[in-house]
């Protein structure tokens, strides 16, 4: 719990924003596992702030240092240990501001839950501790792919209201890193880009949705009653910094349909069961059914701003705050690799889950 | 997990729709509460079928009996062991379909998962199954009430994209209670009333969203980073049957906005921290700001109708099927209090962690 | 945690000496085992009162009631509920020290973590919970059987310094039934059943020492570094009532050898791998070797005596106190399943754990 | 699970012997605790090889770096990181060695279990591991000690049958500490350092037996039925490397006294309920009673020698082998703070689970 995710395939996160370092602790990823490091290296440029003018300049180089659990290139089945080191930071902004709540930040909460903070850039509460998610997601994503061939693609789908239309049965990797955006929707996605700066000029922020498919799971996978796949992608995408909304298959938008349209008609093709629509979104009675598993995950518009805001501070006083510098506008772009890493891992655990049956 | 929901507050429920009972054991609540028998009775009621002509006919008594864990009406730190007898049940129904697939059920992905299954009534995966959820919310109901003053209320907020206009201030469980919709918004309960006959006339079904709200929650509650109050909120709602969707606070309407309008200023209020906007529905960075919590959840069309659908068999045939008999057209106003309970026991779940800080 | 014990192969036991039952959930067995309820039965009958003139006179009938997770006989993956009747209990013999602390038992402990207590029987503190665990073993004992032709045997091995003298490589379950004491040595068990007959003149109690061994166990079970097959056993063991030691293969007395002659050296028999002796008991850096798995658990003469005793009461009193009514002088026999009940839950735990690796 | 220990004071260890470091993440320890560094670095210099004459001479600087989790030199609530660097290692005398099982070490398990192994020093079957549950312990231990005063003490109480004499209610730090083999009885500690190196020129080694007393824990730390304190004390130690046996209280010892000798009689010392003997070694039911806790911890002697061996190789060759270099002869002084290591961490667990109860 806390700060450990998953049941059989776990990982531990740890760190803050402007400590030394962030990393995790991969435990129970099987054995054997030749382990393509590179590919680890390219979820986390995924990640990383400053790729393009459209994200966040802070320069991370965010490379992981694997400290064990791998001999000779592939896992051993003992804990996985990888940290990213922080660099050089710059807390000096963030003291001016140390006894202020920054608006929908973390800095009220923290300090009601714990008694003090650790103030400089967020600490915990940073979106930085994602960091040690991609690369753990990294891991998953490749046992996934080498053992089952499941693949995994998040896109953003849409940004302040503008929604793209995306075929989740056909996107590829390759369609969602054509476009800065992320969307892969060429026309929208130019669209968002103009709001985007358009936000970024206006020192405000833009929310969206970012929407994701994992194709090639195999029926089966999925633990009633509590631990459905559909509750654990819940779990996950929630515990997203600025996530505010989970749906999966038809979702929301499968509440204006009659059971009549929105149940999946089962049909079988090549002797194989399979479904002629796929509102469940690969999911039924919390169980893989072999279709794609759909999803979608809404993310607010990030808290941090770069105007004038009004808040109060811990020794009770009401203060208006701008903090200066350079902000993200829209991490949606940043939140495709996010929402792909935490989907792996579900998918990674109940696949382990899933082995207990022999 | 599987079976068990919760970390310190746990429940683990058990049982099948045609089995002889169905129940669950609580562990971890804390001794010396007085437990109201009448009041987890009235929560057992309320689930039932066939309160109205708008639910399913089947007659549940579903009383709760409890054989452990009270002395002399308190709890008493151990568990809390509650069972439902199921009463006779007919199975004859179910025997004629058995190899049959049906549609957005689990009966195929329960047969993949296990390599066979308990056919009679939906198994495992009927909607039963959450009797025992809600006697156990009962329970965390009541903790949370006489430790902390917390009330939870939920209730139909949409179905089939009627929306209702409700003030999650100042609803209350008699508005609640009112209508059998379960709509504390007197005009469109009515509207739902008649949709919801004329799906009944159709043999087929309605989805839609419950709405809910935690007040009074004290400041502080949620763990970083993975067990955060949305988090867990959405595992157990994703883990409720026919549940696709979950929102948190703005939800997905909040990425309509900007960042300027999303943020929640805070402000004084008699000394005390609040905020003049609650976008964030309660919880900042994954914990409790001392608002309102506030949730949304989506339940599709529920699967079982009374219309011939097309499927396959476990030996490989396309069939057509129907099954005989009443079937309930909307189980929104019924998803009322489990979306109370599971609120109810991740409220106490967190509470508890919580208490580690002393 | 709690009343839960492990993490695939789980058990969750609740109940009361005196309420109106106990029983447990068994989650996580595979689906398929066709559950033999004769066989449970056998084993409630092993751990029952009242089996012989030796054992305590309290008349259960310990019937196990199955309410869920079975279907045509086999287990259908989900929870399998058990319950066991208390039927008529006199807790009035109680009622007159319930402000006494008996010297030994739980009475004062619970009264301090809980702030009041279930006084009748011991509460949940009474040996009677044992009951639910013995059923989950026999559960836990088939599966091991059915899917890997693992055995389990457990006998009483020294009774008050009386040691008997045992071939933990041939010992068989008749050998062991064929006393009332469960000491498979016929000579040393005459001894032993004479002096718990003095003890029962003397209103006292005898401790002694249990033994096991589990065969057939493959290679590979156990996880490093902190759910080492030693370990959990050591845990499974030291939750049984009035245990207070655990030895796994050489034990204490290993630590009297010399490490050339305490390493097991390998061979290889018909291209087998085996060690020549056995010191490690199975089990070499936590993981079994496929050698059998011994260990041995002391249990102290149990509390319960019916002789005049120095306590003091929850008032504030120094009291002398004799509780009336006949008495278990040595539970050394009923402990023999118990033993067996905890090694079969942990072998089935890591049994599960393993299959992860695929 | 795994290479995770406790449940709400939980670490997390990684790390092999010849990796580049090693290292654990403590999760759950309270926010505000000031963390004094250097006693930590006390701890870690304890179980450090080539403290003295009579340990193995491997040099190992193991110094702890903090990478998250403090600020301003307090615990902020959130994951602390530890690092252990390895330094140079050389695992050239390995590699001639890499196919032979060293008998009763782990390499045969580990190759059983994940299908190939990191050969190099033992990789995670190392003793090294437990450099990262000392950093770990050594927080659990400042918390203990800040909250309640409690103290954890352990010492070398046998080598070889050599039994020491020693007060546990009155045993210091700085007794133990007096002589190398950290047997606080003078006389005694003497014939054992003889002993050990006698078996060093033998190039053989020797087992024991430490003792340990952790004193001031209040009454009422443990949860029945399962997370007993004597239960989780045994899982903890015998997930030592090398430990063989637990035993608490009177422990086998006490398998030989009578009920009416073994019951401890509760009295009155000043209005405070005490105990007149410990034999319950201050757990009562599985949960303290105000009492010092005592146990006891059997380690068999080191697999480790310097002399021929007779064992099999991975491609099924029966060969004799001897592994160059020095050797340790006796780990029981080096097992002293592993002791009190894993007392504490079990301790600080039990503390925050009984807050649990407001």
């Amino acid at each position: 719990m806390f700060s450990t995710f998953g049941h059989l395939f776990r990982v531990t996160t740890w760190g803050e924003s402007h400590g030394p370092a962030l990393g995790c602790t991969v435990d129970g990823c099987p054995a054997g596992l030749p382990l393509d490091l590179d590919a680890v290296g390219v979820e986390m440029a995924r990640r990383r702030p400053g790729q393009s003018k459209l994200v966040t300049p802070r320069k991370e180089r965010d490379e992981v240092q694997v400290l064990s659990g791998l001999f000779e290139g592939r896992t051993t089945g003992t804990p996985i240990s990888m940290v990213v080191w922080n660099g050089d930071v710059d807390s000096s902004k963030y003291e001016k501001w140390k006894q202020t709540y920054r608006p929908s930040h973390g800095d009220y909460t923290y300090e009601k839950k714990y008694g003090f903070r650790d103030w400089r850039g967020g600490g915990r509460a940073s979106a930085r501790e994602t960091a040690a998610r991609v690369a753990a997601g990294a891991v998953a994503r490749q046992w996934l792919a080498h053992e089952f061939g499941v693949d995994v693609i998040a896109w953003v789908d849409a940004v302040a209201g503008m929604q793209a239309a995306v075929d989740s049965d056909a996107v590829s990797r390759q369609d969602v890193e054509a476009h800065p955006t992320r969307c892969p929707d060429p026309a929208v996605a130019e669209t968002m880009a103009a709001a985007i700066q358009a936000a970024r000029v206006d020192r405000d922020s833009l929310g969206g949705v970012v929407g994701c498919v994992a194709r090639h799971v195999p029926a089966g996978w999925g633990e009633p009653v509590f631990a459905k796949a559909e509750a654990l992608l819940a779990l996950g995408m929630l515990s997203l910094p600025a996530a505010k909304g989970f749906e999966s298959g038809s979702g929301f938008a499968g509440t204006l349909m009659r059971g009549s349209e929105h149940n999946d008609p089962f049909v079988l093709v090549d002797g194989e069961v399979q479904t002629t629509s796929n509102h469940s979104g690969g999911i039924q009675a919390g169980i893989s059914n072999g279709m794609p598993i759909t999803m979608r995950v809404a993310f607010k518009p990030v808290a941090t701003l770069a105007r004038p805001q009004r808040t109060v501070t811990s020794d009770g006083r009401e203060v208006e705050m701008v903090m200066k510098g350079r902000h993200d506008p829209c991490v949606l772009p940043r939140a495709v690799p996010l929402v792909e890493a935490m989907t792996a891992l579900v998918l990674a655990d109940l696949a382990l889950m899933q082995r207990r049956q022999g």
